[in-house]
């Protein structure tokens, strides 16, 4: 970590700033360059945020040398991590695709999708049961009810189920049914839910907030690896911005960002990102030719009666669609689609 | 809500429309235009959203009428809410200053800065004990012994104390202690969170998400009360934007707007809002000047030594100077500052 | 145009409004509901600010249903506008590739970079002689001189040349040399210049404003269709958010979100878009996969010795790679890589 | 400014960035720490991008040490810049409000709206007649017939006139007529109208861009004083934002850190930083209490006709009460509001 002194800060002033590198068991690196003096703060610096002297007097800019996070960074784990799921893998040479409704609303509206999205090639199917809703007034997800109907639609298909969780306190219920469990946008600086899932050795599908910076997503990646639960994927789901056109603006930007700054698997979420049906396609073949490793992708049977998203859902035969020219783009990056084959375990991860 | 329906829409399209509309409870008024056909929708729409019919075919766009809040809304409720604190209201004819450090981090820190801004004339003490952090690394809080050396604090000032809340799970402890919750801008779409606190009866601070619109923090508030909390204040702390000066952009607009939409009171928080100390008294006039009915404040006895936000932390003498500018500006808005007199009571609200 | 009236509105008050509708020569359609009135304004209304009705006493909210643009919006012109430059055409089958250095340095330069370009199956030349440059004190172009070098580098490749344009009064000097005017993203709003061009018949690149919405883009074309010049193609660059981890945002939804609503060409330039030369090649892939009509890229034999766009400038080598892979998502997409042949003629457009 | 190198830079690379340094006449003082090297380039570095050295292989991240803009600094000129009008000044003690509508559309209306700004308190009227509208089909003001209506408002009332610009071409008309050239928020990095108004004496009102940052405005402002004309003033008119509740975000943050960066006077327009006549008045007290020099306001006899901007402009009568609110928080602040005395006389500025 380097701080730059400002150009009139008194010897005190540094010596200040010294004494508090010091303070915190880092070693000092002092360099008085014509301008300004630099201090360079040695050691375990990762762990100390940048505040602890960008509050100081004398002190114009603190630069961070090591990136702020540990666990996630490609440059402490060059190789990418690959997760495996029931009978694939995810961060691989495959391109895993996880689809589903929304939100689970019926026993046969979830077995009726998941049939279709595994007709289709999806490798996994997801579906809510507690639903983050803007108002208190909408429909609010089955609950527990619908992660039996999620078990059974797997029963059913082999697919593995992917499910959003709202908050710690449902931690114990969600890890009995799912494959993986979801943290959504709005919950990626839930800290207490992150350290309870990193307790956890469930596989963990995180989502970006939608407007946190790649950094933010990597340091809440941190906060799950750091409690020991190593099975995370990240997910771009779009951002908030001033466009209006789509509900989010997609940051393909961040696929190869991600990919670089991390060993963790990379996924996005083109029914978030666009909003918009109609876009989905086209921002899922991006997504894989931009070098993702998989997608996470609303399908319904009938949208217009989707109590949630219907207007951002496919239909089965639009996705069939979409995984066909998805799985030609995989193909020219040298990957190929996960496919599931055989009987489901749930049998964990060694 | 008005359905516009795309121009070559077909008139099974808007049968299919009308339907749902009834089937949602709903009656309908339609009006065939030249140019569009337009389905009003009328009932109770405010709990509905605008997706059910977004994603239908035929349709271009779903217009609301009224607004997708209800308690929150100043249209059912045009008085302002005026919450008693101890000795003191918010949202009435008095400002109230919340000061406090960003965390508890000893007895004789806490102590010190609990006297200092009564002293200032603070009319609330806020202070963190369990610490939303972007890195797993960073100082969590003191936990409950910070809440301890809080209510201490409070027995020696009178000055009623603001904690920062992160999970429902902290809920009983947090109620048996503190006189508001804060709900953080991280956790402002925690909902559930919000449902838990709004089966309390417990003072809430309501922080707006650093990329929520005004809309969604108003439907935030609803969540809670909808639970039968009636005592909720809203905070502007600060939104996320391209601007890299400041650590936030101020939205100084919300003051205005949502003393236009709510009758709930609104507070400004500068020391987030501008992430630094040389800042802060500057938007605590602008807010007060803007109709804001307090602020919340970070103060430091030693900022250089706080373990957090030592960059935006005012010292006690900078905190007075800023108490004395904002009082004569409330004077001239026709308000004054909230003082806390007598002994504290925790007395609860009638 | 759909104007809401507020609830609360007077009859007089929708009198008014009445009157101002047919004032400016549109007719009107009432429709009294149960909850609002609803004034359908009815004609012409594409030319005429949503702001001559909002500002009126009793007004609520006014919604268009025709587009704000009529030239071009794909619902007047359904078919794709398909531009032809030398020896190939943008926006049909091809992919055109234009490529070059940010800035003209000097003659060697140009010619080598041309030749380099052509060879890899680049189908343009583009590079900067007027230079918008945000600091006063760095390299303003070589103005005149640097497009006699571009004709050269033209007449050695047969490349056509894309050149941005800063000011009208640059517009004469301008179609003398060049094949292609950019209008860069800082000037998108410069009205006065998009008037000029439109009296011209030089085609133009168009390049999204780093703020702008989509909508404001295809007004901005609008302008210059609006002159009688139907050579336009869009250029998505890039918008500014809050992420900091690339120089812009590629707005990679404005892709298919453009192709819905235009049927003018559509280019991305993924090297202002991401600012790294790390990831222009993965975003140049995700363009063309996600609908794209071509790519403008910078390219520099030596990035570092670049006097501008160093750091996002391809070698020629990485630049051949990137054409490769982009020609074969092309392939998928049903198109193929333009490829200029025979001799450059600078022939015009009849 | 810092060159900050990666960990893994060979000598090689470092070599090469130094050789750089030194070619473009700086010196260098070089530091080996035990994480990084770090190469210091001392001299004139404000003219010297930090993207020359960004694009340089083994860099990591480049960091300025000072501002890269010097005159508009106030590190190099500590004195507030007090740029005299008409009988006041802008910049010391007095407030100056400039007032008007939008557009001048006749002569009654801006000889009427100037008489009632004048009574009202203002000390300036503003009126465009070069209009930047989004849509070509708006419109385009008056021309130099409207320049002719606002000299004789002037003649009648004494106030001087401040008008936008909108391309070097009509510099030499503008200046024949007005007192203040403003340059418009899409126009900021118009750098060749920049240049060409540097090179004249007249006084400017350089609004921000609705996505520049605040380095950016200042060195827009640097265009302006390298030309020779230090008669500048900046102007916060709102940012683009997430939030569609106002027109533009007013960022208020960007009063205190202007006045802090810079010793040119700073104005807030509140009418297009709101967009909205009712949260006019609360951000035009804002802006004085958080440090303003002065407001720039939309004025119209009659918003419900204006044929621009009526939503956000001001009746009188509310002008008036806002007038004397704002002269109240001006004494506050220890300052007053300018008020312009006896005969007009355009007499420049000694």
């Amino acid at each position: 970590m380097m701080i730059i002194m400002k150009t009139n800060a008194t010897p005190q002033q540094t010596e200040a700033v010294i004494a508090q590198v010091k303070s915190m068991g880092l070693s000092v690196h002092l360099s008085q360059g014509v301008e300004a003096t630099i201090i360079g703060a040695i050691g375990e610096t990762h762990s100390i945020p940048t505040e602890r002297f960008e509050g100081l007097d004398g002190v114009d800019v603190v630069q961070r040398i090591t990136q702020p996070y540990k666990l996630a960074s490609r440059q402490f784990h060059p190789e990418n991590t690959v997760l495996p799921l029931d009978g694939f893998t995810v961060g691989g040479d495959e391109i895993s695709i996880m689809a589903g409704p929304c939100s689970v609303e019926s026993r046969s509206q979830i077995i009726e999708t998941a049939l279709a999205v595994k007709e289709a090639g999806a490798s996994a199917l997801r579906g809510g049961v507690f639903k983050p809703r803007t108002s208190p007034y909408a429909f609010q997800g089955l609950g527990e009810e619908g992660l039996e109907l999620l078990a059974e639609a797997r029963e059913v298909t082999g697919l593995p189920i992917v499910v959003e969780i709202m908050s710690q306190v449902q931690l114990d219920v969600m890890i009995k049914y799912v494959d993986v469990l979801q943290v959504g946008a709005r919950n990626m600086q839930n800290f207490n839910l992150l350290r309870a899932i990193g307790e956890s050795r469930t596989t963990v599908l995180l989502k970006r907030g939608l407007s946190a910076t790649i950094e933010e997503l990597l340091m809440s990646a941190e906060y799950i690896l750091a409690g020991g639960n190593q099975r995370v994927m990240l997910c771009e789901r779009g951002i908030r911005t001033f466009e209006t056109a789509t509900r989010n603006t997609t940051d393909i930007n961040a696929i190869p960002v991600l990919k670089n700054l991390t060993h963790l698997p990379v996924i996005l979420d083109p029914s978030h990102s666009t909003g918009h049906a109609d876009y989905v396609s086209a921002i899922a073949r991006a997504a894989i030719a931009a070098g993702a490793d998989g997608l996470i992708v609303e399908v319904h049977p009938d949208p217009a009666k989707a109590v949630s998203d219907g207007k951002q859902s496919l239909k089965p035969e639009k996705f069939a669609q979409m995984v066909n020219q998805v799985g030609q783009i995989a193909q020219i990056m040298g990957r190929r689609l996960a496919t599931v084959q055989g009987e489901y375990t749930k049998q964990g991860w060694a």
